[in-house]
Order: structure tokens, then sequence, then C-alpha cells
């Protein structure tokens, strides 16, 4: 039995407290989503500002391997016609080939929020859908609230669905909009409409967790019959948030029998998660299923020792088959294997149980105690790797920088200033730099006093830049991660310190070093 | 339909991660949860540790209203005789009414996990419970991995149950240790436990969380017959945790009919839930069902508009049913109706249409524009609202603020260092300070500074601090999120600005404000 599956992290997620997302960000879900697998990503109205209007644009340029992105905005307004309803312009304006359309199913929706008549409803229903099928575009039509209005007229709600699918509809989802029904209702509600469709149109589930319940509920709708399952991928939402799309997927494959993902891609659910997570600039969930970097911690003594007998006599499948690790808290075990993987560029025959291996498992702990995490910090990683080998070599000394700053003044004059003094080959460089912040001045020093030595540095363009406090102070640890591309590749360098200007300094220094060692790399090769 | 409920946040809460309570706390929670009215407070071993022994001794010292403290441990050893077995010596010894003891279902764990022989197991669990029984103690008996035994050896299973009943257990609780079984499966079980059973013996559920179906499982097994639920009061537990209880009390009062706690005391669901996030000193996750600060938060501006024409449209429940209340995110899509409801402090018969709502919605889009973001930003907000309407005048003017940096040394000594100049009422004040970092560096000279004037800033704690990067360069402008607490009331303030350092100190200032404006507040309604 296949599934297919919509995220909506981009959209629906964005409703989440304190989630806000740059374009960049988005571009970033989406290429993250589709590596993974999922069918479809689904985003805002492209119309609605011009922040996803440039998303929309952007968007066009990235080659997706799997998954299609899909637009979403709802049935045109009352009294209005499909063509000159300027939201579904502006839909049609997103080029994708399947958009997702929202519509009342609820008779008290129609009348209290809408303030439309019944019948319209009904037409605009349709007349959307077949505009939008005019204009070649797949339709998937989510029926909002349908699960109460079921409840409140039953003949009314069926009808809404009716008049999407008649009009060309290849899905109907009915949402669960206020979140309060339980499984044996979902289940009761999905055979109805089962039963009020032709066959040809699939039937999908759009589930909210306000009673706990939205991941139960979608797999309830799968029972019954739905084919098409909608959440957000780590859960979050509107209130208390979606169906949580990563345990959604993970059990209708592995306790469900359901084909979901492309073949193999299941073991990359929790390094998606973390990804999702870092690119929302949320923590993970570390009690989350699956993904969570609890969901196979064990801390009872007695549990520990009966796992080491047998890890399935406290685990429901193998951490390994969604990407996770087995921990034990208090003496954690860290991931060889990802170690080993890597190493295997320096020495191809690198062994299970070899001394590198042993320190630098031990090293990766020590960093991650203090605060570093190189899940995704490519270049801070293979530089930990050759630092610890001895394939390294520093690229300048550093004597010193200083940090002067003021209160920014209104006329939006610089007022950080950073001098820094370096050294290359007993070559002293002194230069200095001024920036919006500490850490602009000190990253246009920096570049000054190193572009001598090397004129490479002039490629590197940072292209993201996040910070993460790591405990709750001004005086707590920072963690800085920044992407970097010299326009043919792009790498990521990590930081952590107490001091955010030191974090920064960090993750620069090792960026700029990364792209020095990779154009060393570029040439040798060349030369065999 | 009455549900009897057991809370095992002091004794399976305890496997969380960071989970540790003192004897103080143990105490507290047991006085929180009783006052709520569940039936059974499951508390561990009393003879496990001096904690534990304690714990106890200091227990009988307590007036209970509605709920009875359970002793919780282990069926006697292999080879012993139950009166020679120390553990259920010690259970004893907690003196408590009901005693909830554990055994194995399955053959796998019999075997493999504990090497016994099968049909000394099932004697373990009957001679385990006679002897409760011979003591006067009510016996709840726990089958632990009873849905994955059930897979295993059918019989062997209900056998075990068998064995419990016979010899007395006035509860058998079916256990879903590892977390990996579907409501579908709960069941079935659920439904053939009931049938080898006697009547007068309840059936019992202990749901994980491990596939997100804690809740979900809990429900299912109350469907099937069961009328006993176990799990922890906020879901934390080993791995994923255990099943909510808040949530899942709540669904079955207000979704299946059934009688659970005392009548009124719903409504102290989410005071309860504070209560145990600050005894167990977690921050309460804001996404929780019912109890959770977002459960009944809107943030598109569609749905507030909605809910303020009739909150049923996007609530599932009224909030104040579960003692939370509906709160109104601000963001970019959120329209007027947000403000009109803030400015309603102010005055209350304020209109839609007034010219302060305007000017107000014009400044919050503008501040938006440039990255600020107000949602959960509330001191911020009023202060923007009381800076707009006139209500504001500032507590100093800053002269000057000056930074100093330079790379932090290897001996951990502070290398940041911030002087400051503010005025008070003519009266001038200079002072400085050092941190870890220059945001630090500046807080500790900026309290140094307003002490002299506002002795209250020494009760103003920093309890989150957050940084976003809006986008992605050095440059760019940076988000900053500041929660504060004095430790009674808790509020979050934003900065934002290219410079790291005043992004800071714009929300840290606004935090101090807020907290010197609520306390004129405070000693003004006192004169009332």
């Amino acid at each position: 039995m296949t599934i297919s599956v919509l995220d909506s992290t981009l959209r629906d997620g964005a409703q989440g407290e304190r989630i806000s997302y740059s374009v960049q960000d988005k571009l970033h879900l989406v290429e993250t989503l589709d590596e993974l697998g999922v069918t479809f990503i689904e985003a805002g109205n492209p119309g609605s500002n011009p922040k996803d209007m440039e998303f929309f644009k952007r968007l066009k340029k990235l080659r997706l391997k799997h998954a299609e992105v899909a637009a979403f905005g709802a049935t045109r307004r009352k009294d209005t016609r499909p063509a000159e309803d300027t939201n579904l312009q502006q839909l049609l304006g997103a080029c994708t080939a399947t958009v997702v359309v929202f519509g009342k199913a609820s008779p008290f929706q129609v009348k209290e929020i809408l303030k439309a008549d019944m019948t319209e409803n009904l037409d605009m229903i349709a007349e959307t859908v077949e505009f939008l099928k005019a204009n070649d575009r797949d339709v998937i039509f989510d029926a909002e609230h349908f699960f109460d209005a079921l409840r409140e007229d039953r003949d009314y709600a069926l009808k809404t669905l009716e008049a999407a699918a008649s009009a060309g509809a290849s899905c109907v989802a009915l949402c669960d909009t206020r979140g309060g029904a339980l499984p044996s209702d979902i289940k009761e509600a999905v055979e109805a409409a089962r039963k009020a469709l032709p066959e040809n149109v699939a039937l999908g589930i759009h589930a909210h967790d306000d009673l706990g319940l939205g991941i139960a509920n979608t797999l309830a709708a799968v029972e019954a019959g739905a084919r098409h399952v909608q959440g957000t991928f780590l859960g979050f939402g509107e209130r208390t948030g979606n169906a949580n799309l990563s345990a959604v997927i993970a059990t209708l494959e592995l306790k469900m029998g359901c084909k979901v993902l492309p073949e193999g891609m299941l073991s990359q659910l929790t390094p998606t998660a973390k990804r999702v997570a870092e690119i929302t600039n949320i923590t993970l969930n570390p009690a989350l299923p699956y993904v969570g970097q609890n969901a196979f911690a064990h801390k009872a003594g007695m549990h520990i020792d009966a796992v080491i007998k047998n890890p399935s006599a406290y685990e429901h499948i193998q951490p390994e088959t969604v990407g996770n690790v087995r921990v034990f808290l208090m003496s954690e075990v860290a991931g060889r294997s990802t170690i080993i993987e890597k190493l295997k560029k320096f020495d191809p025959g690198i062994e299970k149980n070899s001394e590198t291996v042993a320190l630098i498992t031990k090293k990766v702990k020590e960093m991650e105690h203090w605060g570093y995490q190189f899940e995704g910090a490519d270049g801070s990683f293979e530089l930990l790797l050759r630092k610890t080998i001895g394939k390294y070599r520093p690229f300048f000394k550093l004597h010193y920088y200083k940090i002067l700053g003021e209160k920014p003044r209104p006329d939006n004059s610089q007022c950080s200033f950073a001098q820094i003094k370096i050294e290359v080959d007993d070559k002293i460089e002194v230069t200095a730099g001024e920036g919006d912040g500490p850490v602009h001045a000190l990253d246009i020093a920096l570049r000054k006093a190193l572009e001598r030595f090397y004129p490479a540095v002039s490629a590197v363009r940072l292209i993201d830049y996040k910070v993460r406090v790591l405990d709750a102070s001004t005086a707590a640890r920072v963690r800085v991660l920044i992407e970097s591309t010299d326009g043919s590749d792009t790498w990521t360098t990590v930081g952590v310190s107490a001091d955010i200007v030191e974090a920064s300094w960090i993750a620069i220094v090792d960026s700029f070093e990364y792209k020095f060692i990779k154009d060393v790399e570029k040439k040798f090769r060349l030369l065999l």
C-alpha cells in the first residue's frame, strides 16, 4: 500500500509560535525534505507577501529529485469569478504542477465565519477546482473542519467533497481543523467519505494535535482508507501543532507495511529531523518518537543491563533503522561508524578498532560535551580529523585581535571596530576593519590580513550564519554555525564559546582554512 | 464510567532525562497531584535508596484529600521465598495500603533477561501477590511487555495475568513496555485479557510514547474495557516518555464521558501542569495538549478574526474548561484584532476604527518589516503600546556605552569589558563590567548603574536568551529574545539590530523597564 505524504512545515509549520523563516531557510527546507523523498512540499500563498514571491522565484532554479512543491491558497472569494480573483491568479503565478486549495465543509463555518450562502459555498469549491484544472493544475482539495461538519450536517459535508471531486480534484484531504476528533471519529468519517467519492479520487487526512492524537488520527485514517497524509515534519504548527510526519512515516513503514519514502531513505529520518530543526532554529525535542535524542536512551540500570544482553528487551525497533543511535545516559556511546566513514578519505583500510578511531571518538565526545555539534558541520569535522591525524598545518598564526564598540548612532555609521595582527611565514600583517557589529568588523579585518597571502579568501562568501544559545543567560555558551560558498562548493563550520565574537571567530577561521585546503587538494588532483 | 488514574510522575517520570527529585520535590508533587484528585500516586521502591526511605517516612505526616500513594517494586527474586525477599520486606515497610508489583509476561524476557524457568516465573507472580495480600495490601499487578508477550506466546501471556488475579490482585495493568504497539494491537489485547480474567479484577493500561501513540493507546484500552490508566502527568519518562496523563484525563472526561477527577477539578488541570513543571524544574512544553501555553494560541490573522467572531471556529473546547487561556500571538499575518485585545487594558472601550489602533498597526508593521517579532514578546509589546499612546517615560538616559574585547585567553579570564554612563533625574552614574562576552559585560555594567536608582533591578533574573540571525551574513540583522523573571512573573522582550550587542541592549533595557512599570502598577493597585 503506497501512501503519499504532504509536508506542510513551510506553510502550517510557520503558524507555530516563534517560527519564522527567511527565504533561504525555506529553500533549505525544500532541499532537505526533497532529499528524504516526501511526495509534496506545501508552501504558502505566493501572493501573500514579497518574501513568498521571492521564494517561488528562486524555487524555479532548484532541481528536485523526489518531491513536488505545491502552492497553497483558498477557494475563490464570494461574488467573484475565479478568473478575476487575485488570490487564484497568484496561485497560478507560482507555476507549480500541483495546487492545494482549502474550502469550508461546515455549515457553521459557511454561515457564521464566511457569512456566505450554503449553495454559493459549493459553487466556490467547484468553480475554483475547475478553474485550476482548466489551467492544467493537479488539485488537492482541503476540506476544512470536515469532522465537525459531518456531525453538524452529514449530507452537506459530503456534498462539499463531491463538489471538489466532480470538478476534478485528484485528492480530497479531510481536515480536523480544530483538532478535537478521536481516532474512532476519524475512522467512521473516512469510511463515509470513501463511500461518497469515486474510487479514482484519493482521500487524505490533515490532523492536528490538540488532544495529543495527531499521529493516531492520521494512522486511523489510513486504516480506514486514506492514501494521502498531511502534517509537519517535526509536528510544530498552530496551537499544539500538526500531525508529526516523521513519526507517521516511520510507523506507516515499520509497523503497517506501507510504502512511503523511496527505497532505503528511512535511515535518513533522524538526520533529516536534525537538519529541519537546525534550519528552523529550534531545539529538536529530545523526546520526539523515532528521531529524538532520547528515543533510544536508557537510564534505568536494569534496563541498560537488559539492553546490553539484548537490545530488543526495551527497544521496539533498532535505532539504525531510522538513523538514530542507542544512548546509555551517563555513559554515552558515540557514533564510531560515522567517524570511520569520514576517515576512509584519508585511510581507506581503516579498521573499526584502530587507535585513531578511538582517539577521534574521544575528542568528538569531549567537544560535544562542551557544546559542539558536528552534524551538518562538515568543514569543521574534516579539520578536526586532520588535526587529530596530523594532516593539518595552520595557515596563519594569530597574534591578537581587539574589538571596540559603542552604541550605533542614528546616522547608521558603523560603530564596531576590529584590529588584528597575524603572521604567515614570518611575515607580519596588521589590519583593521569597521563593521555593523563586532563579528562583521572582525571578519573584514581578517579577510584584509589574509588576502596578501591567500588571495582565494576573497572568493569565500558567507551564505548563512546561525547562532544558538546553549543554555539560558547572557553568559551562556553560544554555538555559531556558518555556511560558506566559493561559488562551486558549499561547506559549514562551527564554533563554540561563552563569547559570541570568539565562537564566530572559530567558525570563520575554520571556513577559510577549509577553503584553502580544498583548493590545494584540487590542484593536487589535477597533477595526477 | 469511572476510570481510576495512577500517576507515575515520581517513579517512571524519574526515568526521564535530566529529571531528578529531592525528597521535598516528591512531597510537593504528592500534594499537587492529590489536590487535583488523581486516584493513585506511584512512588519508587522504598528500599532502593536512602532518599526514598526518607520520602516514605515524611509521607506519613501528609494528610491527603483524594489520592493514595502506592509503593512500587518487583515480584520476588528467583529461588527465594517472598518472606525472605528484602525487596518485598521494604515494600511492606512503606506502609501504603496499595502496592504495585511488576512481573514478566513475556517468555523472551523470562528466558533471555531473567534467565528463569517459565513455571518458576508464574510462581513468582502468584506467591508475591499472595504474600502482599496476606499482609493486607491491595495489589496492582503490572504485566511487563504484555503486548509483545501476547504475540510471542498467547497462552503463557494470559497465564501470567491469571496467576496474579487468582492470587488476589485487584487490578492487572497491561504494560506496553517497549512502546511499540498500535491502538489496534492494544484493543485486541485488552479484549483478550478481559475474557481471560474474572469480572471483579479491573484491567489497567500502561502505555509509552515511542510511536507518539501513548495517549491514543491509553484511550483505545479504555474503549476496549480497561478501567485503570497509568502514565505521568506531563508525559515525561524513559525514552520518549509515558502516556501524558493530563491529556488522557481531559479527553476521557470531555470527549468520552468518563468520570475521572472529583467534581469541578478539571479546571485545575493547567495550574496543576504548571506546578508539576515548576517542581520538576522543567519548562512546560508550550505545545502540550490542553495545558500548554500555546494550546489555545492563534497566529494566522484569518483564524484570529474567526475566533473573535466565535471561539469555537478554531477551538475544540473552551480554554477555561481546563483552566487555560486563549492567546493571540502577534505576527506579520495577525491583524488589528490582536492589537485591540491588548489595548483594552488601557482603554476598555477602544473601537476597531480608532486612530490609536491604526497608528499602532502601522508601527507594528514597520517594526516587523525591520525584523521585530512581537509574538511571545509581551513585555516589549506592552512598552511599544505605552510609547505610542503616551503612557511611558524613560527610566534613564544613556550617555554612552563602550565595548572592549579581545580573544579569550586559555586561562578563561574574562576578556570582554563594558563601560557605561547613564543619567537619572540629573544624577550621573558611570560604571564598568567584565564578562564572558560583550553582552554579558554590558548587562553587568548596566545593572550596576541602575541599582542605585532602581534596587528592583537586582530581582530580575534572565531565564532564556535566544538569538536569531535574520538574513545570512555576519553583517545581517539579528533578533534577540530575552525571557526574564522576578520570581513571581515572567516576561519576554525583543531587540533587533545589525549589531548583536545593540540588539541585546534593546531587549535588556525593555526587560528592566517592563519590570519597573509592573512594580509601579502593583503598588498603584494596592492603593485602590
